[in-house]
């Protein structure tokens, strides 16, 4: 059976729950506080030498890192990853897009405020973080203007990844009553046959 | 005829430059200047929402950004990415990482000091990159140990990913003197057929 070690509270962490529930795939659970340190003991160092969760054991000490590399391991061959050439480039390119434009900004400012709750200490990071969180925001209204969902018009890996930090980021300070296409996409997710909630 | 919307001077875009040229592919080169903006004009938001380079039109009308989603679109079929399950995600894993891990850390600090010349003005968040950077570049030393490329003891696109920025490390800052198996990784992806120079 799969083991994910995780911190519960990490989006990057739910987006494989919900794909494994999806699937319908059984796996185990093993909460690592990051908070206290655990990803970086020498032990949890022995399975991803970067220091992250989450991880998934997926047989004895074979171990997978990075979250969106999880959702694609899982994902192809199943109906939540594209067939399709150009679709599975666009797929990538949401799931890239998330790491580096959007998960830095709202996740960051979402584990200051809500998970440590010193928002007065990291006051100034917060603010700092403001406008790329509501850049990452507009380029997906503007995105969902015109879609039901990221990529060919079906719930994909695309749509878990970007799901993860965005229905929480009010959790992190940012307001999406100003985006009504991500809301109306929000629930189309929550709509999705097995959905489970973070 | 592939275009590659790029900045010359970024290994974002030096990325793709290589493995086109390494897959014998033609491709057209647009400079977009980054500085002065150009990656931000309503004309390149229509290519790419996200306003960045690379950008990789596939055929007129159709663009693909973000680096290692183009990366993994060129590859897929060819003996740049593996066949293999295991491998496939294991490639992925080094992708994230190189976009989560090593750029934001890495290439910003080579962006501040070698490409703007502004190190004197950039001084605090330079400083602040210098851990992350250096941690990126202790886990990939670690892993290179005991390893010739990233994944499957062959050249692949995790290797042409986590190239781009590390060759060109010490522009942003990093000495690459205290990391030996990097240092030889580098000589052995200089040997590959058909490299090319940023």
């Amino acid at each position: 059976m799969f083991k994910l070690y995780e911190f519960s509270a990490s989006g990057n962490c739910y987006k494989i729950r919900l794909l494994l529930t999806q699937l319908e795939i059984p796996f185990e659970r093993i909460e690592i506080d990051i908070i206290k340190g655990e990803s970086r003991t020498p032990e949890f160092l022995q399975k991803n030498l970067n220091g992250r969760i989450p991880v998934l054991e997926i047989e004895p000490g074979k171990y997978l890192p990075e979250s969106n590399a999880i959702l694609f391991y899982l994902s192809e061959g199943t109906k939540f990853f594209p067939t399709d050439r150009w679709e599975k480039a666009q797929v990538m390119q949401w799931l890239f897009f998330e790491q580096y434009s959007h998960e830095p900004y709202i996740a960051t400012s979402r584990y200051w405020i809500s998970i440590l709750g010193k928002v007065e200490e990291y006051q100034a990071e917060i603010q700092q973080k403001q406008p790329g969180g509501y850049a990452a925001l507009a380029v997906m209204e503007k995105h969902l203007e015109n879609h039901q969902f990221f990529v060919g018009d079906r719930y994909s890996i695309a749509d878990i990844c970007l799901f993860a930090y965005t229905h929480v980021a009010d959790e992190g300070g940012f307001n999406l009553q100003l985006f009504p296409a991500i809301q109306n996409w929000l629930e189309r997710i929550k709509n999705q046959p097995l959905y489970t909630s973070m």
